[in-house]
């Protein structure tokens, strides 16, 4: 093995992995073989009435700890995957579940915490995508589909082996290709998107309304899809509504871009074959030319970690992944 | 001006474009600049029992003759557009509406033809896009679907600033985005893609079920366009109902690829804002995100000739739209 460098930014330098969700920040040291060496995680501080730079002291804390506690290695870079939205590649981010950051300079803030370093920063489900694509489910194919199906639905595109970033960074947003026009409407003020239908909080309220009930008063999308895997029947129809939703946003998807995988991760996509099955019908209606056919769909590979491996692939594979400045 | 070069290969020298579809063979001499400094069509020789060898002697007596007239000319390559589907980028090509062809070697036939030329060939409906995006309606824009609504539908994904293949060269397919799952059955042997609502045929299908007639038995979706414009109320209605199935699919593929410019060409679309009102209407109520939103869905600015301006670029702009060897 070759001993580590000293110098900053070599290549045995890891880097500094960050994931700001509503409900956790977490942070890694990520190799540039996308192990991760060291990591932590705390609960974001998110009750009503915190201020975003409470937020920001909170991170900086976490990350400073996970670094002093590793002994303080040289880093290659930083890394971040954030709720959206945000704008890009400035990353002053909005994140929707995070009321206390409304425009707040994230990029900034960490480049001037991280001096000489490179800072990139991106939406959380494209960090998932990209994870998937250097290191998991998707490694070795050009155009890939990454997804994240849970409290709601994104993802990213990596077509011609590279990250595709669109006007605005926006790019990926799977969750709000339209699967029922005449459905549900959907948070971003549309209507029969997919993450309307499959997302867990969706797919719950779906469920109620048929009269799902559990004796301890559970309404989350866990306890749905433990029903559905326990057999309950209105749980079990809400896992094939999802599925279904699902296998029409991904023929679509494949018929535009001609893909060679789509890897599905997050919380709803761990219902197995409750939710794979009714999937696969939906796409084998949908999708009948020889070349979406060949397409393979498949849960991801990197689990919980992949959002931090992606966001680290964001500094070490900057030719498929980082394309602005 | 620069008088021209003699050396084949040239800046000045123009690539030989040729188009095939079902109906016409055409072929241009296009300049460095995308102008048509020469043209040629005939009818494609598409009656049933014509043998391949036939329809290739009458495009290869169109081409001679083209290039012949135009004094000889050294050329620059030569770009091809021709109906799918087709093995890419070797192009065997098997047109749907060109029975005489099925695997037909189109790609070795023009290199031995033209020997020492690079010789191009994708789909029609990708060499339209990327003509509107070389020196249409896309011009100076990164993210831009073309398509053409016509007979079928049919496009072509430039993405940060590239075009886009896909896993075998079949990006592009917005005409089999699925826009009302329970819809029509499709060509494809799918259901409720856009194509089966919104190409000609299928409009035609769907007003004569609605009871249109013409006094002069016409049947084609020219003639339901002029009706429409006419105030045919059964007219207006299947324009409409294409123009909704056209405002979801771009609404799911502007959410997907985060486009700046959607440029609409083909027979279909000419028929201005009896199409483009229920369009934007329908991509109004399902595009609510401020990033979406920021699209604009234009008529296609090249007419008839985008294909070949398109086929062109691909030799001309090899950067940008040809990735293959």
């Amino acid at each position: 093995m070759t001993p580590p460098s000293d110098a900053p930014g070599s290549a045995e330098a890891p880097v500094l992995a960050v994931d700001i969700g509503g409900t956790k920040l977490a942070a890694a040291l990520v190799g540039p073989d996308g192990r991760v060496t060291a990591s932590g995680r705390v609960p974001t501080p998110n009750e009503p009435g915190v201020d975003g730079e409470e937020l920001w002291r909170t991170l900086e804390a976490l990350l400073g700890k996970l670094v002093a506690d590793a002994g303080d290695p040289p880093l290659a870079g930083v890394g971040v995957g954030c709720g959206g939205p945000m704008t890009w590649p400035a990353a002053e981010v909005s994140p929707l579940n995070i009321p206390a950051w409304r425009g707040f300079p994230l990029r900034a803030r960490l480049r001037a915490r991280y001096p000489g370093l490179p800072v990139r920063i991106h939406n959380d489900a494209i960090c998932v995508a990209v994870g998937e694509h250097w290191r998991g489910a998707g490694r070795g194919h050009d155009d890939v589909l990454g997804m994240v199906v849970s409290t709601g639905v994104g993802g990213g595109l990596i077509l011609g082996g590279r990250l595709v970033n669109g006007a605005s960074g926006n790019a990926g947003h799977i969750g709000h290709v339209i699967v029922d026009p005449g459905g549900p409407p959907c948070a971003c003020g549309g209507r029969g998107c997919l993450e309307a239908v499959a997302r867990g909080p969706g797919l719950v309220a779906w469920a109620r309304e048929q009269g799902w009930r559990r004796g301890d008063g559970a309404t989350t999308g866990v306890e749905l899809a433990a029903d559905a895997r326990g057999g309950d029947p209105v749980a079990v129809a809400a896992m094939r509504r999802a599925g279904r939703a699902l296998g029409i946003a991904i023929a679509s998807a494949t018929h535009l871009c001609d893909l060679q995988v789509v890897a599905i991760g997050g919380g709803v996509s761990q219902t197995g074959s409750l939710l794979f099955e009714p999937l696969d019908e939906a796409f084998d209606t949908h999708a009948r030319m020889d070349f979406a056919r060949r397409v393979r769909i498949v849960p991801a590979a990197l689990g919980q970690t992949a959002g931090l491996v992606g966001a680290a692939a964001l500094v070490f594979a900057q030719d498929r992944y980082w394309s602005a400045g």
